[in-house]
């Protein structure tokens, strides 16, 4: 068996290690030999390995796995997951067996995200036993529902008494080039659905019926009207979209009993889910009080100030790529809305272009940088003291 | 052979009539039995009979009936339709097995309105045969689409150089007692599609997409804020009523890539559909200049203004009612929209609470006063020469 610890040399080679995960179909939900392989890889290296399975239908059960290497000193926590989005038609070699051409990788989940996931097992490698704590926090349900994934092994963390003192997620955050772009905070994501009752009945005699359409529409275009913010200095303006709006009325001489809308909310770091809730639902109901207004809180926005944490991330990046990475709050969400409640959070990763697409591949080149990248995280993660 | 004619002792029961109607079971499109039994009764009275089947499917075939007695004089039509709509389920007798009862005779159509064409027959053979022309425009499609009903049989007539001065409709028009309400004229209708275009997208990527909901939801405030008019001395206000908003869009993150919207407006005789179709395209594409409007025409608005014809009626109304009929334009729309462009005409008949309804009937005295006045103002039509 391999002992890891400062002077061995490395073994775990990323692009094998990359290759035999994506090897494994793991569609959402992801369970078993995926799980497997990671453990398998990890046990050698000195970690500890707590998998479980939870949750119950339509959300669950779901697998995961917590991987600890240390008690002792600071706690470097690297976060991702081994599901992968369903691959669909059309790849030109296939999306579970993947093969190397022209310096790429290919394969379903080569940069979201089983290449950084076998980079932080690579990095894991290379930071010595003594230097601190390191730990893998991977779920087998980020693309999914994701009810009992990061959040059930934040829950399992805190049973265990596990708390990290930063996190690094693997998501695919690159653009152009590896290492052009780490979020520091993702917008906060909330739906609202809202419906207006009415009575139905002929358009020949209006007064015996209640269109609850134009009380809808007037409530829609308030709606409209609302500027949330202008953004600030690390987030973009929040937007409000309304995404649907259903009435069903397939007869052309009838009034509608009811009429409902769907909202997406896309909110940054001055506005909380509820709150939003809340003011959507007295604009509602100013046009229609009568109305049901029900929100649902995919996430709350977060924002890991720029500090000692991004500015190591940062160095790291620029030693291994010589490119300084824009420091971005865009996109849709991530785990690290959940993971960022625990500690600074930051998400940094390979290049995003063909993520959830056909024929995703990752530069083999960028593999191995971002493990020397993610080595280096860890190794002044545990060394420094930062601004939390 | 009956021969009709001034002294002659009437044969036609209309009570009989009306049941043997009621019991060819003629839900929409009406065809054969119905029109057998029609033209039976009437050729001994002196009509001659046309039966035609015209139409295509999906509106058609549709079997129609014009039958003339005379061809000199003044001439009066009777116009109305032998269809019925479905019964369904619950009836307390067999809704084409027609029943008489505590002095109402049960059965579909009662009201709507075999009851009304059994006294056009009855009333007919009561007016002398030298007294003018009379007609009877009958259709087996006036509850269904009305494509190839009244308008096929006033197509029909312009071709034989068929021109009736007066046209008496033999609709359902009494709310409480028979006589209180006659119809000079309906509101016209028109239904408008209204579908926006945009570009469907990503809620966390609003800038690369282009939501159609805003502009649907901006045109049909604009809409909604509209006054057509605020009626006048014959018509009750006109009315705009959004029916249906279909955008389909299941999934909460994503911005839809097209909106729709589908109005009814019914109109007094202040408006004509082309008009308002017009005036709602141009709201809509102030709004969204790409949107495709589309409307269709079911009827325009139609007065006849009162007059000698609307006094002739209401007086033989009060002659065997005792009641002073209200001259209304209320309720939806008739084959009296079409029947109108040819000559003055008017509705006026049976109870309308019934129709439509499980337990349709009519009182038995109902249907024979109703006998009475039409040929009250059969009589009083091809004696006078009216305002027109």
């Amino acid at each position: 068996m391999h002992s890891a610890g400062k002077g061995s040399e490395p073994v775990v080679d990323v692009v094998d290690l990359a290759a035999r995960l994506i090897a494994c179909d793991s569609v959402t939900p992801a369970q078993g030999a995926v799980f497997d392989l990671l453990g398998a890889a990890l046990v050698p290296l000195g970690f500890v390995v707590d998998r479980f399975v939870t949750g119950e239908a339509p959300d669950g059960p779901v697998e995961n796995l917590l991987a600890v290497r240390g008690s002792g000193g600071r706690h470097v926590a690297f976060a991702g997951h081994v599901d992968v989005v369903a691959p669909g038609p059309g790849w030109a070699s296939p999306p579970f067996a993947p093969e190397q051409r022209h310096g790429l990788l290919f394969g379903r989940g080569a940069v979201d995200m089983k290449g950084a996931v076998a980079a932080f097992v690579a990095a894991a490698e290379r930071v010595p036993a003594d230097a601190g704590t390191i730990s893998l926090i991977i779920t087998g349900d980020e693309e999914g529902p994701a009810v009992y994934g990061t959040r059930a092994l934040i829950d399992r963390m805190a049973a265990r008494g596990i708390a990290p003192d930063l996190c690094l997620v693997g998501e695919p955050t690159s653009q152009q080039r590896l290492g052009d772009m780490v979020k520091i905070g993702r917008r906060g994501s909330v739906n609202i659905w809202i419906d207006v009752p009415g009575r139905q009945g002929h358009v020949a005699y209006p007064h015996l019926a209640d269109n609850p359409i134009p009380k809808l529409v007037a409530a829609l275009g308030a709606i409209e009207a609302v500027t949330l913010d202008t953004g600030n200095a690390w987030f973009q303006p929040s937007n409000i979209e309304v995404t649907d709006i259903t009435v069903g009325n397939p007869a052309t001489n009838v009034i509608p009993g009811h009429a409902a809308a769907r909202l997406s909310i896309r909110f940054n770091d001055e506005h909380r889910g509820d709150e939003l809730v809340e003011r959507i639902t007295a604009i509602v109901h100013a046009h229609a009080p009568e109305a049901r207004v029900e929100g649902r809180i995919s996430g709350e926005a977060f924002l890991t100030q720029p500090g000692a944490f991004s500015a190591l991330v940062s160095a790291a990046i620029e030693r291994h790529t010589g490119l300084t990475p824009e420091l971005s709050t865009t996109g849709g969400t991530s785990d690290a809305r959940f993971l960022s409640r625990l500690c600074p959070t930051v998400e940094f990763g390979l290049l995003n272009a063909t993520m959830h697409k056909v024929d995703e591949a990752v530069a083999v080149d960028d593999l191995r940088a971002l493990v020397a990248i993610y080595a280096d995280i860890a190794l002044a993660g545990l060394a420094t003291q930062p601004t939390r």
